[in-house]
């Protein structure tokens, strides 16, 4: 979901977009198979999706099958956490706009309505942002690589709104960290209780499918 | 050379240790082997071997091989230098750090005798330290994963003399950006000027097999 109205906002935009997926482990392939419709649909120059050896280190229950998915809101970093996820896909994502001589990264991390990840808020960002200025040729030729951040101050409810009304098919998407291999959403973790309070909120019908008959 | 002595430098240190190599698409497979005899003599818990697709983005004579690897010396940033590489390899180190609950990371940059790449000064590295802070959940606890430059401030003969007084066996490892499925080194990439230079400088013989007549 931000992920996509990231790209859509960057398009808006006129941006000429390369995207950049992962496929680090995570429990199921429907997100990669949404990344891939999402995509498609947007009318971007490339879309390259990385394997990554991630989840072989363990530690979240997003990449390790035998922890359970929390159903119910927790105190503190929850255990789906993984371990500076967000530092190693703006590293991947910096060596190839280095590559391409792209001027920016869009990532659509949220600070608001989000799960409590230490790597999605803005004083991270701006941190990685200074460390990108040094580690690059084109940073320390003074012309770096910008790191932007268009939902970071947004809620779920207005990235929402601000997607409908640029066209976003949020059917497409998958949230749920552990939707099927159809795409279809448990409706009960937290990546989904923010979705369905976000559609609620929007006044927007939500276009989700969910596997789980209490959700329906 | 500079990964097998900062190991050596953490053991000396009584520290428990977890090596981790990466498999980013570089030419050949030698490095990875030397890092396993490397890892393998030093006694240490667990040695990771983790596959990237760091090398499919492109960009560097490392990794596209239609690029010739210079056999002399360069002005600026040479065509070896592979965009974000050491940003990418700190970002696995740190989420790996934080599932283990480990307290360092130690990486063998250097920047006196070194390529030129961005990503091997201290500034880069002081900016990599503020952003992981940030990132993980050891950091915003106030317990930060701390990077370890053993190397950053010595010359390659200095860091050699160490190694040697700490009982690394050089011929274990692997410097050259080109060197043959048997580890021998061409000695003439920056890579071997810097480390023949090295051994030279130290007054150490030079255990270096090369495939290139020219240096045998």
């Amino acid at each position: 979901m931000d992920s996509a109205t990231c790209l859509a906002i960057a398009r808006q935009a006129g941006v000429d977009c390369y995207a950049l997926s992962f496929n680090y482990g995570q429990r199921h392939g429907a997100e990669i198979d949404a990344a891939r419709a999402v995509a498609g649909s947007a009318g971007i120059s490339a879309h390259r999706i990385l394997k990554l050896g991630l989840g072989e280190l363990g530690g979240s229950a997003l990449t390790d099958y035998r922890m359970k998915i929390p159903e119910s809101p927790t105190e503190g970093i929850p255990s789906t956490y993984v371990p500076a996820r967000n530092t190693v896909f703006l590293a991947f994502a910096l060596g190839w706009a280095e590559i391409l001589d792209a001027d920016e990264i869009y990532i659509g991390v949220n600070a608001i309505d989000y799960s409590g990840y230490p790597d999605c808020r803005p004083e991270y960002i701006a941190a990685f942002q200074s460390m990108a200025d040094l580690a690059t040729s084109r940073g320390i030729q003074g012309n770096p690589v910008l790191i932007q951040t268009p939902l970071i101050d947004l809620t779920k409810a207005e990235i929402i709104k601000l997607g409908v009304e640029l066209g976003v098919d949020y059917a497409l998407t998958v949230s749920c960290y552990q939707a099927d291999e159809q795409g279809r959403a448990c409706g009960v973790c937290d990546a989904c209780r923010l979705r369905r309070k976000g559609f609620a909120d929007a006044g927007q019908p939500d276009p989700t499918r969910y596997w789980n008959r209490k959700c329906k």
